[in-house]
């Protein structure tokens, strides 16, 4: 059984475009917001601590792959579940299920990595580290 | 032979996280502005002229696949690369490359349809319209 | 005595610029937020309704003056006191103190009209409709 | 007679709201690109490389005012024309003016600083660096 988090976001005005319905980029502000609060669930620690105490400065994306099934406006009460599908070496799934009530809006999974950065400031995955893998599971 | 759209794009201080390069959800922001310059280089009109006249209303996603390949930050300047990769019946692929100079940082294919409302502000999609498959070939 | 409506935002990762501090526009985003709750909270009806039934799109900036006083950071909550200042003939004053416990962070005043639209896509003010004001003061 | 830059912005789809037009936060984005534009064209480096050399980590902003005139949507391109109207001991103060073609759309005036971190995270005003303001004048 993998731990679930939800996530819950306001749609708002702002959010949604002249069709008037929610501009797709946002739905990725959100899921990287419910990407950090699973984390922060489970009890890691910031990405501004774990930076200062080990190198680890965030859970950058590699690849996302999304479907977008129905659409949201503002006024909208979203639920995000999110959980980690699976564990790799230097590497893990992000699951995420967006819902309004049972109306199931988008479903998506994210490769990240934990990573690191290099002094000319590119980054570099980080092999996954086992003190927050278990706080995870 | 496909036509390819190069679309040019800044990459500002604000679009950067504090892990200082740039928060993924601004590459989907810019894809969406090289694909709707896509249809206006082809000559398609806007998508209020288009609402008023046929009740189309733009081109919303459905399905996006993208792999982060190398970052970028602030001073960086993208190429964008878009294409229609290919036309379905009541849908169509648009592909995408971002490079900075010769380095692919990003690539994305997305599905997409040709939407329009019904009256209870729900959307759905048009059968592809022939001129503006024409007008993009 | 006015009514104050406060609103709840938590701050995001991708909120703050690689100066790890909140990046400015977003306060802006967070208050067009909080105007809108205050008129829900007050019984206002969606601008899609009002839109439907008066013509009433919105309700637009036309002036703003804002004052940063402390920076804020992801993993912050804020509250966001929300009032209408001041009623005038065709506008109103909203003004805001975003607060982080008892730490003022940033107050902002704006001047607002209720929209309409014309033919040509345009907006102009509305005079103040009476019912809304009634369920806001 | 002060130095005046002008910068170029597009607006896209996502850049406008239900109502049709520019939500107005994007404003703010682009006058905050506007702002950083303007010290590139003067010839300031980069904040990361002010950052490594002089702690100089940016300019945040501590007032803005802003005035909108005219609305913008999609397709539209905007001149945003930047200049520092004020020299103060600690701060400075940025004047922009929006125009689409002849048409103002928007004025802002704002207060900004030279910012450097504290140990604990928080910012603090440098004095107004001398080769800087040479650069800028």
């Amino acid at each position: 059984m993998t731990r679930e988090i939800v996530f819950t976001q306001r749609v708002e005005f702002g959010d949604c475009d002249p069709a008037r319905i929610v501009w797709f980029p946002n739905f990725f502000r959100w899921l990287d917001a419910a990407s950090r609060h699973f984390f922060v669930s489970c009890g890691v620690p910031s990405w501004s601590e774990t930076e200062r105490d080990t190198g680890l400065i965030g859970t950058p994306l590699v690849d996302t792959h999304a479907r977008f099934i129905k659409t949201a406006t503002y006024g909208d009460t979203l639920q995000i579940r999110t959980r980690i599908a699976e564990w790799r070496g230097k590497s893990f799934v992000m699951a995420y299920r967006v819902l309004r009530g049972d109306d199931l809006l988008m479903e998506c999974e994210e490769v990240r990595i934990f990573a690191a950065r290099r002094e000319d400031g590119s980054i570099y995955a980080l092999p996954v580290p086992a003190d927050i893998r278990r706080l995870c599971e």
